[in-house]
């Protein structure tokens, strides 16, 4: 069983974390998500990383606001790529999130995707790239999405353009 | 034939990403480096992304400072996993080249790492994770890896460390 | 014919991008604008440009947020004037779309107008400033402006304005 | 008569500014240079302005730091096209300058170039396409450049570059 | 007469300025108010400042939003004191309007006030300590107010304090 | 009698720091509060800090919004350790609270903690954690509430969470 | 005697303070210059705030670094102008003691002048500004000084301009 | 056996925070000092910090760059008070550092120093504040050292300062 693991710091993350498992849904990707906060349950956090890595975990997403260290622990813990989802909800439009997140020091990398809700897609969507290395069939769904995507652009100028 | 492929935007940053190729060296795994820019060679870019993916390449590498669009371009270009480093140099010491990084939309992600030489160093870990998946050789040597990093502290600590 | 071509990163840059075409329109300027995305729709974006130059786009108009990406790829597809518009709504109130969209490698200029609906605004103007070059008519429209916008500027004063 | 007036604020903007006159010499473009401050000689620069446009200045180029005014006023003063060049040396490495040349308000634009030598740079391209609009020649010249950018790139790259 | 001359960027600032002027009816001090812009009404400007200047102004206090350059056009027009106020509503919560207000030249200085409401109010209570110097009376208010200030925190405190 | 002192810049504060003192109610610690300005009463401030010293104060905590001197002024009016509390509404959400209560010079020192709510709560757990020192049953006490916020995040895990 | 108040936080903003002396020097204005911290003397910082004012100090000019309260300090003690000037030295090259410096409360107004080298020579020109209301030869002083700043400007220009 | 127990991320802290140590020294107060990261080492980090509060260790102080999350891991580890030091050397001068040390969330308080040296310095004499609560030898010589910094000051003036 091959998984994406997904960890929120709190339950507030939840509503942005949400566009996130949706996305896993439409491309029929099979994920976990919990929540786990880097220092209220470290003991949880790093149980359940090497646990879910046991599992098949493929890749894990860390989403977390302010001083966000949860993707941090993650990437501490396991040799798995990790992605960070910076939240919105503290300084700077959650800037503080963003810096906590990315700036991780040499040896332990995060890969860090845009803030809030744009980042929860692109977390999904950037595990699923990861995936589909060794999965040809959702190698085959992503190419297609990028189709849909274009498709999306040419009917939503179509109800406003203007062509001489 | 599986590799990493690394994008600069120009030559300037040739100095900062020799820390990457160096990372890759260090582990044994194969890369391309290139010089392509966004901006003044984009056809060479694209084609390059193209060429690349059909040769093996398992995820790109992107490295660019200032309005850093490199790494959105390779991620428009593939559906392989990029990975992006903002390069220094900017404004606001690369705030500039890491909000330019990041900050992707929806459907198009980039996994953005530190900002200059521990980005360089992480890009290289983040795209060895993701090959370490399918590689187990690699995924020893990275496990492994965590302990030397470990070990390097307590190395360091004991020249200065006082303990009562 | 001579108009200016504006491009969207996305819809959502639409109720913005309208006090744009206002300006157009009160000025009797020609003009197109479509929604064309510079990953999303990468090959659409180019064609659109190399075709717009061919039946007479004097200068281009690119808007996007967040990694907004548009400007500079269409000032890397063109050798017209790029005028570029930073939306809101990403970090620090679209911090990241300026620095963007302005932070242009040298060679490769975008001339970036204030951010949101005044640069919406501005946009348009600066692109007329740039056809009333060989356009006459035109050129005296903008001087007339001009002693519109101080006559407002005293109206406005007068509801107010204290007088010793 | 056709050429490009550039104005600094003060004497110490010129060892940046200078890339900006070498750009249009390397092109054989016309173009006046003068220091006026927006504050220090307020009607220098507004009478030098008048005169220039007179004279057939088809753009204007500003340069300043810190609270950089000028390019506001010169933008103020005419209706041709004014492109703000914000320099180094205030506060967060120059984000001082380039706010104050790029917040415009509505009706008043200033096409802001990126910070320093690569704005200094660029503001001479971006003059030089809006001179290119009405002269072939300069427009073939743009064209070739782009050519000349993009093979430089490719020479850069050989020295370093390491292809599978 | 001696009074305090207050010009805003446009209309919208008074909301916030009516804060300025009631201060200033609160300590019965004479005032004038006009809108007038630095970029849409420079010549306006100019010369209600050297009116205003000749029928007694003591000092002049501006405020206007984005690139706020209302201030330093008042400061290279006069060599009275003139207080800025940094509005809000352009990028960074108003960090654009006060970087363009209080990074002036050396030589041309403004007095620089906090952002918004408390900023409209100090501009009153700056010029009114400068008026105070050679007005006995105005300065014997002051200092009662400073009283009034420290009473109104006691009073504030009582609803809620809890001492043990 | 031993207890935490806790000073407010202005009654606004109030809302927010009440997350302060019932913190300290669910622990039953015993705190003061009170609203004293570093600048509108500063005598009332110091004399109030020595005060409270005499009595058993072994700690303060100050909040502050804006140029939050509040924090600083307790620091050098004490050598009691000093919680600063930053609050929002200035500039840049409350990031010029934040450098206004941190960047104490050497030799004065305010433990700062996290912007807003978030603080407000800190501020009491870091003084409960001073007093803990020599208070074993409040030492317990924290130590049980790290097991209750552990178990609150598994939880609110329980609602959300998906596990394969 | 009528004169000027400076007051520094430590030693090491004597360097940049030079300037603002000397500007006094060049104008024959009267001032006083001392280090008194807001928080390693604040006793002895009230007293010669409140002695100077009682020997004729007109205007006050507080520089710092950081958490800069100084310039609060003396605003809470005095009803004279405040001039802030904030040092570099801190976070994000002198924004914190930017910050600290102007965002004061309403009631409580520091005029704050540009960063550093600048801010320490205009604040001696708004003091001068303020003294010169009451004082018609340095009126004049400072009115032909601003001819010499333009004339300055011309010769500047001279060296380098271009003009067809 | 009480004392203050030091944490940094890595060697090249040591430079810095040999200030924290010297003050220490200078006040005869036992510390203990080593490296321990957050990421490379966190076994190493939370046995030592257990190990150090079962020794008597009364308070942490945690220094580390960038996303600084140090200080939040001891924060979780111990219920102790954490004083956390960010470090220069990142994004912003240290704002990345800054921002992840302070922005806690709520329930896990660092307390904060100024960053780099006065942080350094500073996060000694917070230690020492609370340690002086139940040590009135330490207490006196913190109340004599703010006389001796207040003399400093004295003695700094004296070199400079003129009175008129």
């Amino acid at each position: 069983m091959k998984f994406v693991s997904i960890l929120m710091g709190s339950k507030s993350d939840y509503d942005i974390m949400k566009y996130c498992t949706d996305t896993f849904e439409k491309f029929d990707v099979k994920y976990e998500i919990i929540i786990s906060s880097a220092h209220r349950s470290p003991k949880r956090t790093t149980e359940y990383i090497k646990n879910a890595e046991e599992k098949g975990a493929v890749a894990f997403i860390a989403a977390a606001n302010m001083a966000a260290h949860l993707a941090g622990v993650v990437s501490a813990t396991t040799t798995k790529p990790v992605i960070g989802v910076p939240m919105e909800g503290g300084v700077m439009d959650g800037m503080d999130a963003m810096l906590s997140t990315v700036q991780m020091p040499a040896g332990m990398p995060v890969g860090t995707v845009s803030l809030g809700k744009s980042g929860a897609i692109n977390a999904a969507y950037f595990a699923m790239q990861i995936l589909a290395i060794s999965d040809k069939e959702l190698a085959v769904k992503l190419k297609e999405d990028r189709i849909t995507q274009a498709k999306k652009v040419e009917t939503d100028s179509k109800s406003i353009e203007v062509i001489l």
